[in-house]
């Protein structure tokens, strides 16, 4: 097996060094954290605390009408834990008046549970009818696919909740000259799994190059509630899905292919040191191909007797 | 004097095959411009008609509360004159739901005309004060200057809008599988005038390589509707303000300076070729060098034994 095994201590020291410096750099007065309820805002926010100092850290909640309620109960715990200051803020409003809600998928019901069933088992028919786990689909497109309308609306829909927090995150920090900590991780980012100018961007991103299971190694050293490092990972965009089914596979299995990817190893090595299927890698490789736009600035022609930017 | 001179023939055929290719590269279905009615995305949306025809592009006009009445007529005047589809979605209500207007400058003031005169005296009270223009202050930061709260919301106020519109672009390409074709041009870019992770993204910039003086050779090639190639650049945030007074200089002088800085002329050369003082020329340094974080993607720690992305 690979061994995905980080020094916590020594990766804590140099993203709180990473975090004052950028503080520093862009001459700010403070941090703000988008947070989640979910490990690697945690993770960030604790970073943060750590780094500057509980009184200039600010955790902002950004809750929406499907999020789970346990997010926002853990998130709070959270921030009362590190003693550091936090307001909530409900985004509902701004995406009713963006006109998402019209947009969202089983929209007529609002019983969380059963919502939840009808959310997988619609997910499940359409991974059935296009062969493919609904996260791919939306990464590769519907073009002349089946139920094109209804899938693009659904991805839309979700990334519109992940932009407006971005924006939400800024505007509260640019009223007191606050640096915007991203909490992206290096499997969400190699997969694609992040929103396109949402949360893959921010001021400075400290958890970038960590996999997700290494954040989670991260978590349990800085005494992250067990609450939050227990719970599956999920977007929190609908009730019913979580990250691993939208991935088709763990973030154990994920991580591990993913750093032979990066090695270099043969598909066979791979297959054997991740203990997981070809079948499974290529999936993985498709991710990866498939958001190498999501991870370049915009591209821009370079015209004949123009010096390019 | 510098010759900033394009042909622009070359320039529109470049930019067409390019964005052709990101359609293709992305796999969309067409292409969906924000339409402000100024002369960037009149030249962005022109182009994208020409590269792909006009019933695979949609113009999206964003405007709100503050938004000049004519910026719109100017919107709507070039979509129909290129015979490409439009709709218009106020962004007002969401502003307002996100809690912008409550920061906004000089609020209580509605006619625009009186409003447009408050603004501007507002602005030079503190360029006064502060001893540079109100657009070095926003890339400056004002920890610990006279006027730090005020100053602050003003520029989290105007960048909110930028987002948004973003955002809603976003939303509305998503939901048929279109390309979202930004408007940023170089000069915009290297001073930092774009707003980041507003309309500094996109999912292509066709525009990015050229100053904005040579985006205005383009628009007269391409047959821009001259009432949009005359009128004074302006990011039409707030009545009063427009372009050459937030940067305290024309856009001839300062894509001379840029063209310039850029060849690693000394400073000596540039006074006399973009016919400018030496004073101007290090402003405009400041500018590049203030913005540098809007170039880039978000900075990451590189950690021990940590394989970085």
């Amino acid at each position: 097996m690979y061994d995905l095994n980080i020094s916590p201590d020594a990766v804590a020291e140099v993203a709180e060094e990473f975090i004052r410096g950028q503080v520093e750099r862009l001459e700010r007065d403070g941090v703000i954290v988008g947070v989640s309820g979910g490990i690697d805002s945690a993770v960030a926010v604790t970073l943060a605390v750590r780094a500057v100092g509980p009184d200039r850290v600010l955790g902002l909640l950004l809750p929406e009408r499907d999020s789970s309620p346990h997010s926002s109960e853990d998130g709070r715990l959270l921030m009362e834990q590190l003693g550091a200051p936090y307001e909530e803020t409900d985004i509902t409003s701004t995406l009713t008046e963006l006109g998402i809600y019209r947009k969202a998928p089983i929209r007529l019901l609002v019983n969380r549970r059963i919502k939840a069933e009808a959310v997988r088992a619609t997910l499940k028919l359409y991974a059935r009818r296009l062969g493919e786990n609904p996260f791919m689909t939306g990464l590769r497109g519907t073009r002349g696919r089946p139920g094109q309308g209804v899938i693009d609306a659904g991805h839309a829909y979700a990334r519109a909740k992940h932009r407006i927090r971005m924006v939400t995150l800024y505007f509260r920090a640019e009223l007191d000259n606050r640096l915007v900590l991203g909490t992206a991780n290096r499997t969400e980012t190699l997969t694609g799994s992040m929103v396109k100018w949402g949360d893959s961007v921010a001021d400075a991103q400290p958890l970038l190059h960590l996999l997700k299971t290494q954040v989670r190694q991260l978590a349990r050293f800085l005494g992250v509630p067990s609450s939050i490092i227990e719970k599956p990972p999920t977007a929190d965009l609908m009730p019913g899905v979580d990250d691993e089914m939208a991935f088709g596979m763990s973030y154990e299995i994920l991580d591990r292919v993913l750093f032979g990817l990066e090695q270099g190893d043969s598909l066979d090595d791979i297959a054997t040191l991740a203990g997981t299927s070809a079948k499974t890698i290529e999936n993985v490789m498709e991710m990866q191909r498939r958001s190498q736009h999501m991870r370049e600035l915009p591209p821009a022609p370079h015209f004949p007797d123009v010096r390019p930017v």
